[in-house]
């Protein structure tokens, strides 16, 4: 397994070089992520290359066993190419071209700086295609972080006017998808397309949908340029890019991933506040979602972190956890971020594993502990997967589509995943993010939180689905969109309103300060009876072959049905027409639970993470505490821990963050 | 009485049309609007006209008794025009010209836009105007809506140079009105005005509001321009303007309405949280006091509504019950806004009558069933008029000026006119909102909440009203300002000290986070010993001829007079030296009852509202439970309720959101 | 003593200040500030100059025996000099031209309006240098204020790269200083050095830094313009410039004062809500301490203040009282502003004396009554000085970088450093703010809230001071940074690890909404055993040869050091490892008084403040009563009241706002 770090050695003298590489190598580090925002000490001025530093870097770590992912550093076009070449530089929404001063400063549609970044690569490929230390390419660094996935730039807006040529053929069939017949937004040609500018104020949401999907494909072309120059110079490194979580959403990363190696992520749990373990579990289940395999995580938090302002520091054994969940959740490696902590410019306060005096102290002990345990086992856990039980539908037309029209004030499209997600997580199911269009075939539950913009297709697959027996569940808003960003006109939730037996008769948008109430049906086991809150949303709901699950309990509705679930084929769909509070997915996740019988694999207190990974020879329960007092659970086989190497079973105490890596023979999926 | 409904027939198959204004005629209506934001269907390029679908539309609707009201489109020019006249696009104050994709992106100053509009309307009028369907025109929609009074384009600079000419007309005369004395600020060439433009900071307020006035008036000559192409071509149609309520007060609408037929407006009670009924009764008082005469409803709330949110759903009852509220207060006509819910653009969540699907739901039939009413009794209400009692006055200076300098945090012009109505609306008094300058002969009670900006003509007036026997209070911060908006270099109230017989020895500016108390002298009936909390502004008064009604409780003040009463004349001024909280208000408003003899019509909980319209024949009670309990009220005299057609007497129980409209003969004005 | 006003001859007619001039000389008043921002009326034209109005008000002030100080108009650039030359005009950091309406709208770069400078300040000084009536000059106005400091236009761009080339001689020393390694920052020519506009994004603190003191520089040099104009021609005059209390920290005053006569600064005490005392008194402390002498108050609160909002109005003895307090704490003239209160323009609720109406009331009556009292002893106090017990560092190059770099979310530099003072304060100990450049020998105390941007020779100053037996204390976040705001590579505090005698092993970056405690040793005296709240940072120290004096009581590092101190040559070093909240800063202040034996002057209750004053003959206690209640303080020795002529000795009694001005032979140093 690997075990890295995030190396900058152009930030430090070459003497210190070798005592990074020993101190690494003492703490199992076998893996180093260099170069991804060093053009300007790779092509100093145009043209003229300095690869030497670099060979020199990778050689002296390969003699300490450690391999090198390289990173192409397109984040971070250097000065003399932004003052050459103002036409490379990014324009903001306000119309402003963004000034050099920070990364990410490029536009991905200029010509100029694809150009300029199929030198670079192809120059970086070249000199590092035959070094077999050298594994694998990061392209360029969070593609889109810092808000620089769209661009306003005047080539943007010849672009996009070019790509809604392509996807439309006629200005009709443009007018009619983003409805121009409002407010006189008829386009007589294609050049009076606009792009949504903050200075055209509230913009028309079908052609905003259109623009971000248009952006994130620039992106995705962009990234397609690197890929080509590699896998013709490089056929056998593998190629990736550094994902963020899923705070990050403004580019499609199904298609971002599809021509990678390899999907790897950048995780941060206290970057902004200390977030539930949910949180990282459900960016790590995203992650393997995006190619339905194991993953990276290419930058693992190593210390306090931010950039004027730092996060709380890690506690003991936290940064340990961490990486153990990351791998629990699919990770075949872990790399952290950074080495060192840098002394200078914007991140002088993301800290390392070593603090900025270069001295270790406790977290870099910490890491090195966990260093010997990965490399004792760790080969062992690569390639394993995960089970597949239950399955939650991600969207980015969904995601995009609420950022725009949020629908009700304070509604969140990644908050209501998330609290989904949670409900199950915290009853420690196995739980996979998937898009609409992977095979659903294996799971005993599917969970569309919404399907706000709905593509035919998946209506007809979900209804295929369950039809063969699935079981599916639908939120509330589904169905109401289609794919230009129009309200369909049929009643809701228009194409999946047969497959759930319901029509919404009418609906109370609550928003953040509305609040209501259901109670389930007393014969719903097992939770009939509970009442439960309701905020954001209410669907009316007339039941046309559903059965009714529970009822409103305010408002001038009360008594009327707000879920529901019908019977289609072999299978059943439930439609939920409330948007609510933990309470609500809970005790939903409990029913679902007991309908499908889907196990968990433990029964634990709150702090307590359970998560199987599944070999070809033996499973693996991590059971990780991220508590801060002592947890007893109940094993519900025996295995041994590959931490301690003792043999667990029965009644188990956890001191706090520990983690148990149960090697499991019994474990059925 | 016109019930009706905006129509946008241009947004659905032609094959619709007939169904729709099937449903539109067994609901009882008999009025769209028609085409207001339709400028590119009916000019697709330039000069090439279509009014083929706009004549059949008014054909068909007219088959099924349904008039229209025709929009001038100039709210929307299309793309071509803004692609081929650039110059015609608003600047906002950062500066920046806006760019296409909502609407009002225009320039009301521009010259070519000017020209365009003359050509749009002159197309129209010549087509239309022997239409006998066609019964008026609305000048284009929402003017100022989308914050777009003030633009700051090189052609409005130009246009306020020369209008300041105009006004000031020499350099001299505008210095001294602006106090360019101050900082520098002479000018010492009309060229060198500039407009308070965000890069300027905080602006000279001298400077400031003559610009606010300055923009107004391009508005006003704007619709003008409109006025003078449909007055020569179609003298039998009338001609009004869609305004908004209370929150919006960047057009003076005195002068906007000057040479209008009819006032209209649009009326949206929960668009951003459910309002109380006296918020919705103080905009229609507001609107029948434009042109002292009963007003339209051009859009009423049909659903929730909002752009990227929606609001909650009306209960059922609210739509019928604010439709009649409008009647109760002076509507002689209400239109709904929208028929159909726009599935496409900006207002995909601006709900109409019917949902996205376009078929009648609950909404519908609430609707319905009040068009059956109606139909019935609704001509009677036409023409009947409001009682005159009490007048409040209200200023755009004072709007304007307050809004440049709130005076102290938290304090908003709107709000307090809102906390005087209020007072006096819960009593069911009935209350006139007028300019200073209307005729106040008829009233028993004249407030001004505030005359900060006080014409001098105004204070002699107000003399002239007092002397000849008139009631008149007059609130803190008035007579500060002249109209350059300079403070005024005589004792405060300024033109009113002496009407008010005091002098405001000093203030002390709470502002938001202050508070203080009074007492009312026991003398006072019906409230003498009462003692109110005051926050924003206390002045302390020297009375020179007046008697104190109240003094403070608090601070370094307490003992001294905070409210005053001075005989004048036949008649008395008091001077209400505080801004206070509700229980202020209405402790004031029973005090100046009692002074008074003004009598409320009913006697009800704070939910039920009281409304009376005066005929030639009978008069017309309304008794409205906005509430969502039964409430009991005992009627002061017997009528027979046009809705259910029973007689009521005596104690009577309102159902929830009951509308009782009696029809009294023994009501005294 | 001088005792004055700032009057504006140039906004009233002539035949007011015949009377003006007499109510001055009433209540004492014998010095005016004139002619600051009379640009326009000086010079209405280019080159066409008219000091006839300003020799008249002078003379007619002058036979009321009131001197002049004379403004230099900069400050004002009048609107014919901005039209004329557009590039004098300031660009914000969105990179825009402010245009013409406030004031300092003025870049301090542009040569062209350097040249005006010359002119205006030129024809002035020779307009006045022999008028024995003009006693000083004063530069500009408030250098800096709204936000005026730093400037983005292109002059500015170019000065900053020429000043970058003088700081660095070569672009690789630039590179290294600015950590130009990271993110490809390197600059190979100085014209690609950008400024941090907004539309760079978060800078570089490196580049940003240098780009601060740059701005700063500016702002210097251009004051320096005047005075070398004015040194040259009025050798007999004095220069000041009127400074800005804590709040404003952009320029750095040390350098902006240092070729000055005299310090001078305006204090408004309730601008934006009222301040407690130690508010003003340690903006007083800071302006003594620029220059280490007396300061002059230019601009004195005069009643309400607020440009569009107002502060509530003083209560009655508040303006006497915050003047002597100005005195109390060093002041030698106390200058109100302003004489009568504009009644046009910006400043319309800025209130003088007078009211708009020009009429005295309230606050000309307190003004005048204590007008009387300076007149019989104000000059007893001119000259003499502060005692010197206790010396607070204060640094601009740690206020900049923590601005730019606050290291956690809600940590303010200026508000660590007041905390520290108001402990100090609170106890009435008198307490200097000095530069870190400053001689500290006669100081028994020496806290440094923070030194974060440390040079080297004050690292060595320190040392001395300590080794000669002085006694420092040094807080958290000091020695993080060297002098170019990259973080020592050295363990912390960096260059004072060795003086302080420990290490920071790790630090835990609380934040806003962390909170831990701390417990000091039991033998600390007299706070042994305490327990205080701590919050925003927390160092986990490892001693090398300090004591221990306070370990944690929270979080994993429970039982570690947080507080320790350090024996060093005959001093000792204390090392504060915890920012936290009051009661903390009153233990420390507590324990340091018993460590080195400085007395506080008097033990008072809260709102009664105790300042002295040290003359050749006598020495001055201020006692002042800041509450709304009587206090009862009991009197360390007797003295004479200057107020009121009586002996004071014992226990005594103060009214609300009391003020004593005791004459003491006893008091000690």
């Amino acid at each position: 397994m690997y075990y890295g770090t995030d190396y900058y050695p152009e930030h430090w003298p070459r003497e210190r070089w070798e005592l990074d590489a020993r101190l690494m190598r003492e703490a199992g580090i076998n893996l180093v992520r260099l170069a991804e925002f060093a053009w300007a000490q790779l092509e100093p001025a145009e043209d003229a290359y300095e690869f030497g530093w670099l060979d020199e870097a990778i050689a002296l770590l390969s003699r300490h066993g450690i391999a090198t992912v390289l990173g192409t550093p397109t984040a971070t076009p250097p000065a003399w190419l932004c003052q050459r070449y103002p036409e490379v530089m990014r324009w903001d929404r306000d119309g402003r071209r963004v000034t050099f001063g920070m990364r990410r400063q490029y536009c991905p549609t200029s010509p100029t700086y694809r150009e300029h970044t199929r030198r670079i690569v192809a120059a970086m490929a070249e000199r590092y295609r035959g070094n077999t230390n050298v594994i694998a390419w990061q392209l360029d660094n969070e593609f889109g972080c810092h808000d620089s996935t769209r661009c306003y730039c005047p080539a943007c807006q010849a672009a996009f006017q070019a790509w809604a040529r392509e996807r439309y053929g006629s200005l009709e069939a443009l007018n009619d998808a983003w409805g121009a017949a409002f407010w006189s937004h008829v386009y007589t040609s294609w050049r009076q397309i606009p792009l949504p500018w903050s200075t055209a104020g509230v913009s028309n949401p079908c052609l905003e949908l259109d623009f971000w999907r248009f952006a994130s494909q620039q992106t995705v072309d962009y990234a397609q340029i690197q890929v080509d120059v590699l896998r013709s110079l490089c056929p056998n490194q593998m190629i990736t890019t550094n994902l963020m979580g899923l705070g990050f959403r403004d580019i499609d990363y199904y298609d971002l991933t599809q021509p990678l190696d390899l999907v790897s992520w950048d995780n941060y749990p206290i970057y902004q506040g200390e977030r539930e373990p949910a949180a990282a579990a459900l960016s790590h289940a995203l992650m393997r979602g995006y190619k339905q395999r194991p993953f990276w995580v290419m930058e693992q938090q190593a210390g306090p972190s931010g950039w004027q302002t730092m996060s709380r520091a890690p506690k003991p054994g936290q940064l340990r956890l961490w990486a153990y969940q990351g791998i629990a959740h699919g990770a075949d490696a872990i790399v952290y971020f950074r080495w060192r902590t840098c002394p200078f410019n914007t991140e002088e306060y993301w800290h390392g594993i070593l603090d900025h005096d270069g001295r270790p102290r406790r977290r870099y002990e910490e890491i090195r502990q966990m260093g010997q345990e990965i490399a004792r086992f760790g080969e062992r856990l690569v390639g394993t997967s995960s089970p597949k039980r239950v399955a939650i539908l991600f969207s980015y037309n969904d995601s995009f589509a609420f950022r725009l029209q949020p629908n009700v004030a304070g509604f969140d499209y990644g908050r209501l995943l998330s609290d989904y997600y949670r409900a199950l997580h915290d009853l420690n199911v196995p739980v996979d993010i998937v898009s609409p269009d992977a095979e659903l075939g294996g799971y005993a539950l599917v969970v569309a939180p919404t399907l706000h913009v709905l593509h035919a297709d998946w209506a007809d697959k979900l209804k295929d689905y369950v039809a063969g027996g699935g079981y599916l569940a639908v939120g509330a808003r589904s169905g109401v969109k289609d794919l230009s960003n129009r309200v369909v006109q049929m009643p809701l939730p228009g194409l999946l309103a047969e497959l759930c037996g319901i029509e919404v008769w009418e609906y109370d948008p609550l928003g953040r300060e509305g609040t209501g109430g259901i109670r389930f049906e007393p014969r719903i086991a097992p939770i009939g009876g509970a009442e439960c809150l309701v905020s954001m949303w209410c669907d009316i709901l007339k039941p046309t072959s559903a059965e009714v699950v529970a009822r409103y309990t305010s408002d001038y509705y009360a008594g009327e049905p707000a879920i529901t679930q019908n019977a289609w084929g072999k299978g059943r769909a439930v439609y939920v027409g409330v948007i609510g509070d933990g309470a609500l997915y809970e005790a939903l996740a409990r029913w679902w639970l007991n309908e499908t019988g889907v196990q968990p694999l433990l029964s634990a207190p709150p702090q307590v993470e359970a998560v199987l990974r599944q070999g070809q020879d033996a499973s693996y329960l991590f059971v990780l505490n991220h508590g801060a007092e002592h947890e007893t659970v109940r094993l519900p086989y025996r295995g041994e821990d590959l931490v301690t190497q003792r043999l667990y079973e029965g009644e188990i105490t956890l001191a706090p963050r520990q983690v148990l890596v149960l090697a499991v023979q019994g474990a059925q999926d």
